[in-house]
């Protein structure tokens, strides 16, 4: 970052922990003027980041957060936005490259991280190691329907499915409801699991059968995944066969 | 690690950029005694682990390379087996969990790395910036049938879809048939777009309708992106809409 260019760096932070950052989003970090993102997700990082300047806002005001990114990087300040898992995948990505069509002067770097169905599918086992559907259950930006409509198809394409944001205090039985409709065609005893606050303390992770997992006490911490016919159970932990003949 | 326990670290090293990695990722491997993996992977990873014992089979040896690093742990020495992005994406983090079932002396832990679809999508945009499908088109672990089946959900719930392993030089025509497959519901002008190389020497990016992407030269080492109903292009770049007003 030399000063007389006008860039943004968009990092993922991965789920939370230092060293599951990588090492470019490290160093853009710590070359940033300013940091913006939830003081939450910074503070997760410990010191190393304590005396950086900071700037955030409230959940739903994310346009104003964009749009004071380049306000900033139009004045020739390094300005790192930052999301927890990784920017592209239900982050800020996305909305930054649309708002940034009004700011042609400001260049845009999306810094990848580890998203939560990769770094949950870790702890659990190895849950997503065939073909997956990733999908949020938040109805703030998506039509139930087509949230809906996606959990069937992807039922019926028996993938191993990726629950983000299950539930949340307002949104009750969006994760029973969700279960009830892969049931449909997956049937109740389908492996599934869950993980919670990955790489944070009080780690939690869960295996269980589809019409258990209706009743496990998700929230937006939460990462659920549901197996397809070849995912198993054992010794506690969830496995997609590949297709190898052991 | 300490001498008495007998583990396995399965390792995500991302794209190949030593940079990609997390740090944790790097530790298990500056501790480790052995890396077992293609040596082309570690070699990516430049002079760091030159001076590393490393040991490798063939393609479709897999099972002999597992079975190895079970063998050597129980000697007591400390193993890293490494896999490109992500080992628990079509890795070989679940065959190890199978496997270990016969070994039940040796603990496993897997340590994620950056995935294509992630590293691939932070390159072209932000086009999985929504609900996404994950699908390898390689037939080699997976029957033809259930591939096509599952390009043809993903394509009905409208999702983002990412292509694995699109063809090689013995599955030619592969990525044309998929491109077919998903042309019916979503029609020709689609905007898509594909990563070759990524995080190495001459990375590679395309964005284009899916009519054109039947055409593009892919590779086992191409990651293909297929928008859905509110992917569009802009600026060289592939979008995917989150459903923000702007």
């Amino acid at each position: 970052m030399c000063g007389s260019e006008k860039k943004i760096y968009i990092v993922g932070m991965g789920p939370g922990r230092e060293d599951m950052m990588t090492g470019q989003a490290l160093a853009v970090l710590d070359r940033a003027d300013l940091i913006v993102g939830y003081t939450a997700y910074i503070r997760l990082l410990g010191d190393r980041f304590a005396g950086k300047e900071t700037f955030s806002t409230p959940m739903r005001q994310e346009q104003d957060r964009c749009r004071y990114c380049f306000a900033q990087a139009r004045e020739g300040r390094r300005v790192a936005l930052i999301c927890s898992g990784d920017a592209g995948v239900y982050g800020l990505a996305s909305l930054m490259l649309e708002i940034g069509e009004d700011y042609p002067d400001v260049e845009l770097e999306i810094v990848p991280g580890i998203t939560a169905a990769v770094s949950g599918a870790a702890l659990l086992g190895a849950p997503i190691n065939h073909d997956f559907c990733v999908i949020s259950l938040s109805d703030q930006l998506t039509d139930a329907a087509v949230i809906e409509r996606r959990l069937r198809a992807a039922a019926e394409g028996d993938f191993v499915i990726v629950l983000y944001n299950p539930q949340s205090r307002t949104r009750r039985g969006y994760l029973k409801k969700a279960c009830q409709i892969i049931e449909q065609t997956a049937g109740p005893d389908r492996a599934c699991g869950w993980t919670r606050c990955i790489g944070r303390e009080g780690t939690q992770t869960g295996t269980c059968t589809l019409r258990e997992l209706q009743d496990v006490p998700a929230d937006m911490f939460t990462t659920v995944f549901i197996g397809n016919a070849s995912t198993f159970i054992a010794g506690g932990r969830l496995v997609t066969r590949r297709g190898y003949h052991v």
